[in-house]
């Protein structure tokens, strides 16, 4: 159980990031992705096409409060991970992240209320410099996780030289 | 040198996502981002203040005609390297391109055509699912060279368990 909480989704400003926060995750197999602030429902769709075209059961939940999910999480005994430019360096964290089962990433919005840090079991960072959270995320869960396959889609991508070769299945 | 070629970036829809590619770049030590489509003040100056807080001399110059940038670098010896969810896994290429003194990675729009995929000396792919452009960048960076360290910037963020540590240097 590895899920991700975005926090303070704005559908003007962020439509796209927390679009990309989506397909970087689910890329890597997590399985839930909570999001507070605007409710998007034109990203939901997005995401739920490309599930049903390229597989896997990705879910995407809009929530109102989302520090209750944090404290819900972690009195189940999730393990909290907050994403942030001045936390730990990621790398210093791989081993004990690996053996987690559970794991709530909680990714920033524009700003990121100082509770959340205090609540995390860890606050880790990739890089001290001012990355964007869909890179870091995306490097965190290639370094812990590798990329998921996923057998249930209807299309599939074969790798190519310099073409583009895709398998329909279904 | 290390350099990238954002392909077709459109203000309004893109306006966050090139940011965050030139972010991403900028953090692993890119000198240069050269991008197409519609010239974009905001991010320019936006990548600029970025530097000069957090040091580093990274680059950002809009151009009309990408296809000729390629051309020019290609005809320089330099490496022409196209990420794409349809080419090889770049795992495979990594050996390969750590030898590579001088790379173009090319970063793709909504749409890239053809001739970019014929002209690359390499289509690599970071995982061949629909992720996100941002991501799949800072996986080949990290993978290839790490994090670059800067040393001339006004701030610089100190690893902290639960908070924000940031040394003012100037």
């Amino acid at each position: 159980m590895k899920e991700i909480l975005r926090l303070g989704h704005r559908i003007e400003r962020d439509k796209r990031i927390t679009s990309h926060v989506a397909l970087t995750a689910r890329a890597f197999g997590i399985s839930h992705l909570y999001y507070s602030g605007q409710k998007d429902s034109h990203f939901e769709t997005s995401l739920k096409k490309v599930s049903e075209e390229f597989g896997g059961s990705f879910k995407i939940e809009h929530i109102n409060k989302p520090l209750e999910i944090v404290k819900k999480k972690k009195k189940e005994g999730v393990c909290i991970v907050h994403l942030t430019m001045y936390g730990i360096p990621f790398e210093e964290k791989l081993r004990e992240l690996e053996k987690e089962e559970k794991i709530l990433f909680v990714v920033g919005g524009e700003k990121v209320e100082g509770v959340y840090y205090q609540m995390s079991d860890m606050n880790v960072s990739v890089s001290h410099q001012p990355i964007s959270e869909v890179s870091a995320l995306g490097i965190l869960l290639y370094s812990l996780y590798g990329f998921a396959s996923f057998k249930d889609g209807k299309r599939e991508v074969l790798p190519s030289e310099n073409g583009k070769k895709i398998v329909k299945k279904k």
